[in-house]
């Protein structure tokens, strides 16, 4: 906790994170790893490295240009790495950093549970839409 | 995995949810989850059961129109019990059911890396952003 009259510097948020204060750094952070396809990838890429491709491919429904910038904003963030292969023709290939495998265990225990967990979810959805 | 020219039905798949399938009726619930406000949400009941207007303050930029939408969502997922308690005025107040305090412990598991991570993405942020 910081005295409200000590407001902290863009520095200090660094190593005091809270994604609970609107303007803190790990609230987009964390909003690109849970976001619509972001989340996808990074378990995608937990299985195994993907060309882009066959990414695309596992990660379900997601459009070209879509995948595109949420690699870029993976790779920002520094949990994907992506390395171009000097072949004929040159291959692109996304694979995770070892943070980014933390992040993605994470991820994977969540959407395990989700998916475990759906039979208990479907019978709240219809207890709720039959009020 | 199921033969192509064995198509599943709804039933099937909640016994078997893949979120990397673009229709399994997990996605929605993981976007509800893991979306701008679901996770935020989450975690701050995990602290403890909240009224409207201080999960508001907690959720600190959430307006009341999407803490409201958010949760109902919550609650029609089962994960957020709604009580009105009859004093006058009436009191509503939010908790999480047991199968949202299973979601809120990995969704703050995943929080907290990302705090406690936030220098290594900064480092990573800035060389991305010098290339």
């Amino acid at each position: 906790m910081t005295a409200p009259d000590q407001p902290r510097s863009a520095d200090d948020a660094a190593f005091e994170a809270d994604v609970f204060a609107r303007a803190c750094a790990s609230r987009p952070v964390l909003q690109t790893i849970t976001g619509r396809w972001g989340g996808l990838t990074l378990a995608a890429l937990g299985e195994s490295p993907y060309r882009f491709s066959a990414l695309r491919r596992r990660v379900d429904g997601v459009s070209e240009r879509m995948l595109s910038q949420t690699l870029q904003e993976l790779e920002r963030d520094g949990f994907v790495h992506r390395e171009v292969q000097e072949t004929i023709p040159p291959k692109v290939e996304y694979s995770l950093t070892p943070l980014g495998q933390r992040v993605a265990a994470r991820l994977t225990d969540l959407i395990e549970l989700v998916e475990s967990e759906m039979p208990a979810v479907r019978v709240a959805q219809n207890a709720y839409d039959r009020r």
